[in-house]
This record gives C-alpha cells, sequence and structure tokens, in this order.
C-alpha cells in the first residue's frame, strides 16, 4: 500500500516520546495543580501579549505578500481583544470541573476483590489546525487541563505566532507542578504528516480545518480521529408548521453563519403548507442573498433555480440552499437517511406527535424540534469548551467537550485471587454494586 | 492506493441496506418487544437443535476430509449440551437491563428549549468470526437486544453450522414485532471482505478471531473496529510481595487459559526477591510444561533458556513466558510502558502504596492488584454479557458490555428558538441541570 505519509523521524519520535513521558507525569498531578498550571499559562501569556502581536502582525504582513486567499488571511489575525478572549477561555477551562478520577463503576466482584472503573487521560493528543493561531491557545488549555500532551501543527502562514504562543505556553508551564514538555510544537508539513503515523505515541487526532483536511487524515491514518468531514444538516417544515416560526427558524439554522457545519444545506417542506410556506420563504431567502435550488414543485413555487442530483448530497458551507417538497414525514425521514450526513436535522411543526415521531426516527447526531439547527454546539449546549464535533457513530458524537480527552480504566483490587478457583465453581462472583 | 479489500457487489449493496431499514424498525422497538424476540428467538433455535446439530455434524466431517487443523476442529465443534448453553446465553442477554433510552444528560439551555441526551443503538453491525458458529447465537442476541441490526460472517468451515442456526434465528423473529430482516448472513469470502467497505451502512466492524484477522481487517477499513491485536499482558512481583501468592496468581495468570488474551506473556520480578522467588517459580513452571526464557538475572537464576530483544515484544498465547529481573517498580513501569500492549496488567505487592502507585501509573485497560490477569472479562466484571475485548484508549476499552453496541444523540425540543438571539445577547443561556 503506498501512501503519501512518510515515516516519522528519529528525531519526531524522540519528541513525541518526551511528550508521552511529560504526560504520564500530567497524568497524575492533582486537581489543584492543572488548574494553577493553567493560570500559570494565562499569566504568561499576558506577560507576552506584546512578542504575540508583534510576531501575529509578521505572519500577517507575510502573508500579504504571499497573496493569501482573504478569508485565511482573516483568520490568521490575532489582535488585542482576541488574545484576550483567549486567554479568558484559558481560565474559563480551568474553571470546568475536574474530568479526571471519576468513578464510573465499583463492583464488589467478591469479597476483597473490588473493581472501579476511573476516568483518567487518553495519554498524548496529536492537533492539526489551519491558520487561526488562538487555536493554540484553547486545545493548549483542554489538553493540559485534562491530564493530556499534545503535540501540535498550526498552519505555516500562522507559524511565528504559533511559536511566541507556544514558548509563552511552556514559560507559564516552567513556572508550575506540569512539566513543560506535555506541549511541543512541530512546524514542519513532513512532521505533521508523520504524526498521523505515531501509533503507540498518539493516542487522537484532532484535526481543525477545512473538509479536505479531516478527510485527508482520516484517509491517512490508523488513529483514532475526532471531527466531522460533512455536515449536511436538513430542516424539515411539516404541514402543520407554524409558518411565521419555521421561516424564522430557517432563516437562522441557514444565515446565522452559513459556512458552519451545522447550518441547513436543504429545506424540506410538506407538500400541503408549501403554496403558503414557500413564496414568503423565496423572498426571505433571496432578500438576503441566498441562491435557492429546488426540485420541480419547489421551482412552481417561485425556487428560481434547478436542483440537480448533486445538490442533495452537497456541503455548500455558503449562502446556497436547496428546497425540496415532499408528500409526508415518511419521505422527508427517506430523504434524510439517504443524503444526510448524522450531524443536526430539525423538524418545524406544531404537532407534538409528529415531533416526537420525527425525534425518535432519525438516527443522526443532533435531532431538533422547533428550533435552529445552529444550536448544535458545544458551548450552547452547556459543555463548557470544545474538542471538536464528531460525525461518527460511535460516542463521543456531537459537539464533544473535555470528555473526547478522556477515557477510563479499570482497576481490580484483590488478596490473591486467581480464575481457577471461580472457573472450578470453588468460587462464586457476587458482583455486588457499591456505591460511586 | 492498491486494497486488497472488493468494491460491495450491488446485491451486498442492497441487503445492507436492507438490514439497515429494518434495524431503524427495530430502534424503536420496546424494551418488552425486544425482550419477546429473543426469546423467540431461543425458541425457535430449540426447536431447530436436530437441523444444527446434523448441520454441524456435516460441517465436521468435511474438516476432517480438508484435513482441517485440531485446535480449529475443536473450536468448531457445536454439541447438544454447547447448543443448550448458547440457548442458556440468549436468555441470559434477554434478561439484561435495556441499554436504550437511558437518557445521560438533562439540561434547560434556556427557558422552554431543553436538551437530553438519550442512549440508541449504533444502527448495523458487521461481525466476522472465525470457525465457532455458537458465536453467530451470541452476537445475534447482543445485536437484537441493543437494537442493533447485523451482518455476520461466519468462518468457511462452519457454513451448514451458520445457515441452519441463521435459519432458525430469522424463524423466530418472524414471530415476534422484530423483522427478520435485522440479521443477514454471508457466505462467500467476496462479501465478507466488501463488508469493510460499507461506510454509510455499517457502524462497527467486530471481528472474533485471530490476531492475523483482527490486524487484516484493522489495516483495511474506514469503520471503526471493536477488538485487540495484541494482547502482552504483565505481571510484576515486587520485592515486598507475599511469594506464595505471587507465584499462585502468576501461575493463574499464565495457565488458566495460555491462548487467552489475558494471559501473561512476560514475569518481572523484583531483584530483592529474586533469589527466593525465582527457583520456586521456575520449578512449578517447568512442571506446569511452561518454556521459561529469561533475561541474564533470570537466566543466572535457573530459567533455562535465554531471552532475545524480540521474547519482549511477543505475545506468545501458548505455554511460554518470559522473565526479566527488574531494579524497582520505575524499571518495571518503564519495561511496560515500552513492550505492553495497554491491555492488562497486574502486581502483586504486600506494601499498599506501591500497589496504589502501580495502579495509578500503568495506562492500560486494566491494571490490577494481587490477583491474576485473567479476571480481565467482561462476564467476570459482571457485565453480563461480552460483544468482545478492546486495547485502543478510547472508550469503550478493556472487556465490552452491550455499552459496545450503542451510542447516543441528543435532542433538542424549543418553541422557535434561534441562535441569533443569543448571539447578539437578546437572549442569555440558562444552562439549567434538570433531573435525570
Amino acid at each position: 500500500m503506498t501512501s503519501p505519509v512518510p515515516d516519522p523521524s528519529p528525531e519526531l519520535l524522540q519528541r513525541a516520546l518526551a511528550v508521552r513521558q511529560a504526560a504520564g507525569q500530567l497524568a497524575q498531578t492533582s486537581d489543584a495543580e492543572r488548574q494553577a498550571a493553567l493560570e500559570a499559562m494565562a499569566v504568561a501569556l499576558e506577560q507576552a501579549s506584546e512578542e504575540i502581536l508583534a510576531a501575529n502582525a509578521a505572519d500577517r504582513q507575510a502573508a500579504e505578500a504571499d497573496g493569501l486567499p482573504a478569508a485565511l488571511a482573516a483568520r490568521l489575525v490575532l489582535d488585542g481583544p482576541k488574545l484576550a478572549a483567549a486567554v479568558a477561555g484559558v481560565r474559563q477551562v480551568a474553571a470546568l470541573s475536574d474530568p479526571l478520577g471519576q468513578r464510573q463503576l465499583h463492583t464488589e466482584l467478591d469479597q476483597g476483590l473490588v473493581l472501579e472503573r476511573i476516568t483518567v487521560p487518553l495519554g498524548v493528543v496529536g492537533v492539526i489546525f489551519e491558520a487561526r493561531p488562538d487555536a493554540l491557545v484553547q486545545i493548549a488549555a483542554l489538553a493540559v487541563r485534562s491530564g493530556n500532551g499534545a503535540l501540535l501543527k498550526g498552519g505555516r502562514e500562522a507559524r511565528r505566532s504559533c511559536a511566541a504562543i507556544h514558548a509563552a505556553l511552556q514559560q507559564g508551564l516552567a513556572a508550575s507542578a506540569v512539566s513543560p514538555q506535555v506541549l511541543d510544537l512541530l512546524t514542519t508539513r513532513e512532521e505533521s504528516l508523520a504524526l498521523l503515523k505515531l501509533d503507540g505515541l498518539v493516542d487522537l487526532i484532532i484535526p481543525r480545518g477545512s473538509n479536505a483536511l479531516v478527510r485527508f487524515i482520516q484517509d491517512n491514518t490508523r488513529l483514532p480521529v475526532l471531527g466531522h468531514a460533512d455536515g449536511i444538516c436538513h430542516l424539515y417544515v411539516d404541514a402543520e408548521a407554524d409558518g411565521g416560526e419555521a421561516l424564522k427558524v430557517a432563516l437562522d439554522s441557514k444565515l446565522q453563519y452559513p459556512a458552519a457545519c451545522n447550518a441547513i444545506e436543504t429545506l424540506l417542506v410538506h407538500r400541503a403548507i408549501a403554496a403558503d410556506f414557500l413564496p414568503l420563504a423565496v423572498a426571505a431567502f433571496a432578500a438576503a442573498g441566498v441562491e435557492l435550488r429546488g426540485d420541480a414543485g419547489a421551482c412552481a413555487l417561485g425556487v428560481p433555480l434547478p436542483a440537480s442530483e448533486e445538490d442533495w448530497g452537497t456541503e455548500y458551507s455558503d449562502l446556497v440552499l436547496a428546497v425540496k417538497l415532499v408528500d409526508d414525514l415518511e419521505a422527508a425521514l427517506a430523504h434524510i437517511a439517504r443524503y444526510g450526513s448524522r450531524h443536526t436535522e430539525a423538524i418545524c411543526t406544531a404537532n407534538p406527535a409528529t415531533a416526537e415521531q420525527f425525534l425518535g426516527a432519525v438516527d443522526s447526531a443532533g435531532v431538533f424540534a422547533n428550533c435552529s439547527t445552529r444550536f448544535a454546539d458545544g458551548f450552547r449546549y452547556g459543555l463548557g469548551a470544545e474538542v471538536g464535533i464528531s460525525t461518527q457513530t460511535l460516542p463521543p458524537r456531537g459537539p464533544v467537550g473535555l470528555e473526547g480527552l478522556i477515557t477510563y480504566r479499570y482497576r481490580l483490587r484483590g488478596h490473591g485471587q486467581i480464575v481457577a478457583d471461580y472457573a472450578r465453581g470453588d468460587q462464586r462472583f457476587l458482583h455486588r454494586p457499591l456505591p460511586l
């Protein structure tokens, strides 16, 4: 099997091993020690703010000279207010309750043989992010809070900003109980590619960037990847919807941030309400600059452009929306099952039974009734901080908070018990639940 | 990228889609309906026992004619008592508490905007098992209990047994609220390979077979795989161990079932106790027919064969054990970190502080003090039924019960709320926890 991913260099292996060893120490620090480490990181960022802003100015200058696309250049910007917000974010993560050391299961297997399941850090995460340098601050805070080491790789265009931020974070950690070695910054493209092959040294890859980046990573690593490639979200306007409310929800779901993965790409409208609802919706979306593409029924009611088969499976991430008429709830569910990416789907209906049918039948990470798909977000869900959004079926799925950076471990404490005694029937298991 | 895995045929895609659709219905059945379906499966197996045993006899005859290796032929056997045990297993799975519809999170995001997180089935699992036909019964019961469809592929040598069992299971389901289409049996090698490419139709692959099978599958699918390739487990005998107890635990950890993944492959002995402990251990293991391979220190104390570097990273799955002397706990931990597969490790020590240090520092799925590594098992842990054992870092890890077949979904019920109001600050989130 040929692969575009190079093998890790001995130097990278050495660095990854150093992070892993430092992470092993970090995993055994107390809640208070990790909170203090985050405070030290925040203070160090504040103290280094001049250097960081200067480095970012240099990155932006270089980006302009290189003719970087405007969208990318905008994401590169780290000014005073953005840096202050990032520092405030570090303190917010510090204030989250400790995700480690939680007992999830506690069972007396037999007298003097007690099993427990305890939350522990994953170990080391590999994070690849594009442009946005404040992502480095956020992910470093989440990693240290959850007891994980991190190998971090920012975009080439942000390399001066990332280096300045990383230096500050390490300076902060040096004044804490946590080794600065838990955070290493990769700088070359070869390193970030080889990161995908650090089996046994890295436990999870978190890509924060374009769909193309995520898909490339998913195709080129055996390590688990937390992320989502597609977000093809649907809003279904039922026959019994309140038209005004449905239009408000539809507009927000598309327009509040069209490039977001939880924005809708397809609007499904029940045929019985279409003649009332759709002309108003067409006018409102047109006024907002959204290009509508519809099936024959939708076009007959004013949608200006015809949709092709391809449209139903496309994430536009832009001011484009596909519109389709459906005969009933079943048809809406069938369309979603066929074309959806299991991210987030919503229904608007005044009929509670229909809402519950929809909530029960759609197998996406988020299923909503009578509210905007844009609520699918870790902060809005109240998770405190977000590692990413996952569209995989297995947990963690949907918006993922700190729990995406932890796992658990079974601990069994005995007094010389052996299995042969139980296999022979000389001893029997109690399996008595103990208090958590 | 070339791949040994063929693309799914249109016929296989059609069948997988049928399973997926049937699974969608199954996901919405009640606890009682799924329990009744399992009882119907159990009854149908009992009624078809004559046909099943005859089919198994034919498989065994063919295996003998084909000169199948003895170990494989032994696993093929399904006699009356084994079938009765498998049927009893179906009823045990039916009696487990419902894994579906559990509310894990319940938050009032704002007035009239309520979020909940509910357990739901994965969807469809693809199960590939070798030889042992009773595995088909067990996995079918677990799949239906947890609301999942299953594409099942047994070993070629067990094809008559599997067909007879599958026919009985479908007959049983036909008399229940669950469609027989939730269980499909694949029969050709091409189908089982193409199963690995059913992205979007299959949510999890569960391989039940040799390390080579698991590794091949992990290397050839983008679907998540629940399983373990390696089980290189260690027992560390500390300076302050009770020698007699440690020897008993060591013998059980190796001998109670040497081919199991949770049997130890390496014994680490603190240098301070080695002169007392090792000669007794060497004699006991030799008497049990175990071949010992040691480092220089171990050989000086009676281990007959020298170990090579390769031994420390080998899963023998046989009556072979590597032995190494270590200077202290740190050295034992370093050896485990370097060569272990993060499956299960144990310490024997009478010093509780040392035990806790070990329990805190080893990052395997199971970490044990003063008991046999062979306890690492879903039934012994009290999980009721086991889907498999996972050595990945992310949950589910270790022995995995029904929770390996479920995931969760966020449901949000509102009254027309849109994100723009919160982004503008006109509305604020409450994030008030509600009772589960």
